[in-house]
């Protein structure tokens, strides 16, 4: 379970916006022991005060989806995360969380996320694979 | 927008359980207008029961999230969708559902999925591109 999420290239992030609904989005992530860090990366944004941002602020119990699908439904599995979530701003832990992503994703270390980081120390794992 | 979604296999379904928390699973869906079908398959299960027929049951309103994730950030997109879901376990609209599901999916044809379907009427449709 912990080498099929730490070897994956997305994730998918759900947490709740400060009006109480629900928000998805998908995120790169590193995996750090029971420290999961993401980043609100460069990219063109609707938005300059990303939404995830503002959710986790409010609500910081969120859940992770880790799944990969295949068209051979018997190879299908997923990992669900449950865990609280900080929006990190302050040096020197920003620039931690950024070393984790950067070392996994080599478009991190081409352009560094400018923004503030997202930690989120997990509580629960949760597995599922259609062959056990 | 609705042409990604509609080729897309697998979407993520987040909910919230009766409890309040966060529940996000990987499903397979069709899509036929502004309604969005899923079914409960027949892949071994941890319970006979699926937990997202619980929360749709006691907290109708859902998001989903559609992507893809490429190494080439520039062909990252995604799209949310909201709506509120509802279980359905009586005919015809049960085989309605799977008829769709069936029409899209292969897996579905060799071995029609035996529980309720969630029918999601979709009220909200966003969607982010890297390159617009």
């Amino acid at each position: 379970m912990r080498r099929r999420v730490a070897a994956a290239r997305v994730a998918r992030l759900a947490s709740v916006d400060p009006a109480g609904r629900l928000h998805v989005v998908p995120i790169c992530f590193a995996l750090d022991g029971e420290t999961l860090v993401s980043a609100v990366d460069a990219k063109p944004k609707a938005s300059a005060r990303p939404q995830r941002l503002l959710n986790v602020r409010a609500s910081p119990d969120v859940a992770l989806l880790v799944d990969e699908y295949d068209e051979d439904w018997s190879r299908l599995w997923w990992v669900r995360l449950r865990g609280r979530a900080r929006v990190v701003e302050e040096e020197p832990e920003r620039e931690d969380a950024l070393a984790l992503l950067a070392a996994k994703y080599p478009q991190y270390r081409d352009e560094p996320p400018p923004g503030p980081a997202i930690v989120v120390e997990l509580t629960e794992w949760r597995g599922w694979a259609a062959v056990p």
